[in-house]
């Protein structure tokens, strides 16, 4: 047993919080003002702010690139991996980098590690063609280009994937993509040209398998962005949440990823490090919230005392700090196990942090809003996009609930199976 | 023992509650829409809407207007108190009432019953010279002007108001106010005329008796509108919330209401009713938020059954069913003893419900939200602004925990009288 | 709208408060000790001892005996109820009654108001022959006897009755009982002289319609009881709760109540002021354990403050008189709707209660323990017995999640009824 | 980083396990057996009984003895340490040996690693003189004997241990105590033959130089045990909890460990091994209660499913699940941290675990006992002894309260400084 992070980890993690306590921190404040300000005016808020692409440049410079990469992966892009000059990380190496980059919400788009990019990269590394490898993954591992995920539909319980209304048809040598997409992550950046959409195709295959995912340029003239969505409030400028329709966009069934019908297998393998990743971000993220709390309840004072002493304060904040440590552990623990005994070994674990890191991160961000008092709900500080980004969470890759029951199942299933023999 | 409300309560909220239902639910849309939309045009999203006057007009020819006056007032405008035909209401009486009115946020407004405007009416009632009341409380039982409560300061933790630094100077036959405060709600509404300032006087009273309360004209050129602040991302147009500067504001002596140092006194009265108020209305925003739930569950299906019979979500929403039974009663329970006992008799019970209420009405939304999936927390249902609004109680007015801080005290006092004595 | 109890009720809950405080709490402490001694010299600690019988003559003496019986009884014994002089009480008037005999363990036997006596006596009320009530109802009113209610069974969840598999087979003018039976409370007690049996009758009927109740003597030789069981460690002398078998009791079918099959009809009834008695109780379980902790934590000091300073310990001590207000509310609340609409008109009210009020009193019990220290676990205080109690009820007359399944039920009923038109 | 407990440390805790379930799970039910027919007889309960040497002997021989013994010790005593052949455990290492040894409540003395006697024999190793070391520690290394601690006292609030009453009195060559203490662990024990007595020797000395740790034989005239207590209604035999009192108790002062006024340093060393212990075995405790839950709720039946499947059951166990690797893996990491860093180093990860351990196996023992029905309440499952174990240690070693306190402590102090430098 040794809890201590290896030491290119530690390095990485160090620097990666360098450069968002020196360069990132205070660039947010700036574009957060210049969006607001854009809003103001009516202008859009939505083209990506000229400092995110500075910011970019520095960091891939320092070979805080891409560092989400996966250690592990053979093909002709692996030398690309580990900017930092090695090869890809271990998911247990790259938590506590990921952990420092969830202290900002504009971090890990200037790393090149923010979702849904980096789920999509992955989805190409693994199941692309040279072609489309050329086409969507090389500019994507640049950051020249942005990518979204058009998954969750308005119409139905999205929770259950089986539910999904969309289509992608195949006609010919064309598939046919038809449907309402919603909080799809990205497309409110200028710089979004690609999506990886899920539809049915055939609605007689086996529940798994009738779903396919298709490579469709955002520019097409079938693509619409209806409108962005707000999540409690919040916009999340320069990403954004939007809904999407396509209605007969025709496309080169080679745009069809691994080919029809395979959505689903490859969705599991891309929604594991997904939720993996926001939970070691949302790790960093209560860590700030506590850090800001502490700094808070011990500056200002009332009734005679620093806010920290007052009533059942100085308990609310060891119990954020224990929740924070557990939280950790538990999603450190949950890394490990991916490296050591991949993802079907790990199912259990990845389900048990998605369900309650984020619940964490609402309570700890919740405790610190309240010591702030009104300046906790109010935009100068970031506690308020940082409940809206949890609770998001809360809900997106699969709600609570849905991952409870995946460990309920795979705790329960020896002790059914012996009562069925039984 | 009677839990029936009275006759003409019942038939009070049943009017109101189909007047929300025909008039202003579906006006709330068309309001919200017409908002978005003149944000997006860079417009100033503030003005008030033609619909909300129309509706106020309709209400007030139906008898629904004013009705949070209380029962028992004598001074010369009590004749123009339960405009249902009746006299004021008392506070058992109105809390079904206002319960209606809290399932939508603009109802309160259209029924001129809206904070801060029915505390700073009660203040001018109670506490207004007669000039005072011509020219302030007139009009805004007239519903023609709106008014502003400016106490919160963003500087210093205002949990405890003697923290307060804003000053209300007399230097002769004037006073002069200087200050920064903010969460000054209703200021951005551009028929708000005039503010209710509390600032020190004398510094050198006794800790109570230093502060003053000021009518101050809101076009005084003094008097800066700095910005309006977003809670959890909501900005909660057509009222809002402001930060405001005041700088040598210079005004007659006679705008300070009760005379120099009254304003503690004048709090403790203002808010007491404020508190009751705003726990009424959480109940219906509650109670709301739970039938949307209830709806939603029972019309989306996932995994083959309605989500409601998936995983414990049926105990969730019974324990909400039971969360706003209790809630309520005790609300209606600290109404009728504020009535039987008046406001010092009730002073646990107006903490309890102030402490208990607002985090209720959060639990409550909030499983809503996450039974709504991503559609809960964007803004095509009223969950998010719910959300906001009912978080942004657990701190106005006194935070949670300063209430139950006032529970404790009186709970402990004998115990603590008795242990001293021995 | 009025809270205000009855002046009759009152005036009972306080002649029955005066006589726990100066005549029943001093005698818990003498039986305490005494069950305690006979146990630790392998004497059988089950025999009524002779305080109980002079408490309760002093307490029929003054009329604070069978108060639990229900107003508007028309029967031949309602000359008996009331025996404060008026007729039975309503379960609003009822309920500050209840809570007061809720503060000892002892006080609900010494009135003659305790389960499962009580619940027997309305059945043999309502659905006894004359000769029933001749031979059962009359010693129990008289608390000549005691008697016990034979339903729970080892082999089987009881939370469904229907899985119920004891027996109670017609042969001719007989009724024959087989089965075993635990959680029987009372036949510890040597005076304890008649159960009501659940069990079997045809297998083959509608699955409500299957069971009968039987009275049965318990010194019946088939009768046997097997051991007396622990709750958390308490055997709550001098009641207690036992396994019994019954192992081919033939008794005369006249002693089947209201006819066979008829069980679950009885059952119903019998169950629902049971529940609502037991939630009374509870209130004021809870409300004496908060006094204890009120006082402990404000007459013992560590570090240098009375307990009740340090930490959240005011918090907790507010939160919980919070929690016991709201349910006192929601209990007296289902006794008035139980009043004014019956049974099935509080369907909803009474399963609310019991879902909340246990868990309610464990948690403020629990709280009381904490602040009492290692004492609070002890035999030193009435602590640890009254957690064990409160924790009992979470599983007695259904368990909480089985009364949030009702609660639950309702609620969505019109909703899914909608949906399924739909 | 990484999660695997080494080779020995997994071997010794499947030995461990193996044995538990072979040797010493059977026998626990003929203990308890019998202790309750002692009981039943007016019997003494507590000689030991005859199994638990003779499978003391079996661990032995297996090498499953003094387990416990730290690494790193270099005395006279270091021979004995890690029976199973190698030198003394790592705390990271005894970690999941411990935990097999918290599924049963007789297994820690089986292989001679319970409280209070590993506390015990640590100071000696650490503290005792040779001849201290001869008289005592050689017996309780070989098991002949067991042992107490004499701190809690029942006068004064024991969470603050300055607060204690009982002296310590120094007379020429001789050391007088006299105080009354309780929750003497192990006093109940025949076997049970001394005790380490904590009291005030120099009132007037700094508040932490004030006490001395005494070893008083308990057949010493002078020491009393005036009753033996139960916790939540158990006695915990065979091990039990006295009330003792010490009255003119004279001993040379060479029964001193370490010299006068040096009990506060050794009560430090002493308790953090000791909390981390416990915190280990509730790990296992827990782990057998969730066994026990998932095995009830697949094999009853109740509505048709398995009780599993009902309401919100299987997201309870699932959170159970989730919430016993979170705590294992702080424990794990205390303990690792201890390892690397020493007591000063861990200080507050060792209150972390102390904090939220023992509440999280309340939590998860009170879900198995709710679904288990009335048996989770009877002695007929190991729940009810359980959750009074947890309980207890919410408790024993200083409360929750007091842990949170030092975690805030230790979080806020750079806060703290920060802010009284501007």
């Amino acid at each position: 047993m040794d809890f201590a992070p290896s030491e290119r980890s530690r390095d990485l993690a160090a620097r990666v919080r360098a450069f968002i306590d020196t360069e990132i921190e205070p660039a947010e404040q700036v574009i957060a003002t210049d969006v607001a300000e854009r809003r103001a005016r009516g202008e859009d808020p939505w083209p990506a702010h000229p400092l995110v692409a500075e910011l970019q440049g520095k960091a891939r410079a320092q070979g805080l690139w891409n560092l989400f990469l996966p250690a592990g992966h053979e093909g002709p892009y692996a030398a690309r991996f580990g900017t930092d000059g090695g090869t890809g990380l271990s998911n247990a190496d790259y938590a506590p980098v990921a952990e420092e980059m969830g202290r900002s919400s504009l971090a890990p788009l200037i790393f090149n590690c923010n979702a849904p990019d980096t789920g999509n990269m992955e989805v190409l590394l693994k199941y692309g063609t040279p072609e489309q490898q050329a086409e969507w993954l090389e500019p994507l591992l640049d950051g020249r280009i942005r990518s979204a995920f058009l998954m969750t539909e308005p119409g139905v319980a999205s929770s259950d994937a089986t539910n999904m209304e969309s289509t992608a048809t195949i006609d010919g040598d064309e598939v046919v993509l038809n449907g309402r997409k919603w909080w799809s992550t990205g497309v409110g950046n200028p710089d979004c040209k690609v999506g990886i959409f899920m539809g049915v195709t055939d609605p007689e295959a086996s529940r798994h398998s009738r779903h396919s995912m298709v490579l469709v340029p955002l520019d097409h003239p079938g693509v619409r962005i209806e409108r962005m969505l707000s999540a409690l409030g919040h916009y999340d400028e320069p990403i954004g949440h939007g809904e999407v329709t396509l209605t007969d966009v025709r496309l080169p069934v080679t745009n069809i990823i691994a080919g029809p019908g395979r959505a689903f297998e490859i969705a599991q393998g891309r929604l594991g490090p997904g939720r993996v990743h926001h939970c070691m971000r949302l790790i960093g993220l209560a860590e700030r919230a506590l850090e800001l709390a502490c700094e808070r309840s011990t500056t200002r004072t009332a009734f005679g005392k620093p806010i920290a002493n007052l009533g059942g304060n100085r308990e609310r904040l060891a119990k954020a700090r224990i929740a924070i440590n557990q939280a950790r552990l538990l999603v450190h623990h949950a890394a490990w196990k991916l490296d050591t005994e991949g993802s079907l070994g790990a199912l259990s674990e990845v389900s048990e942090i998605k369900a309650v890191v984020p619940q964490m991160a609402c309570d700890v961000i919740d405790m610190a809003i309240q010591l702030h008092g009104g300046a906790g709900m109010s935009e100068d500080f970031p506690l308020a996009a940082a409940y809206s980004g949890a609770r998001s969470l809360r809900l997106a890759d699969g709600p609570d609930e849905v991952h409870l029951g995946v460990v309920a199942r795979i705790l329960l299933h020896p002790y059914a199976e012996k009562a069925s023999r039984s």
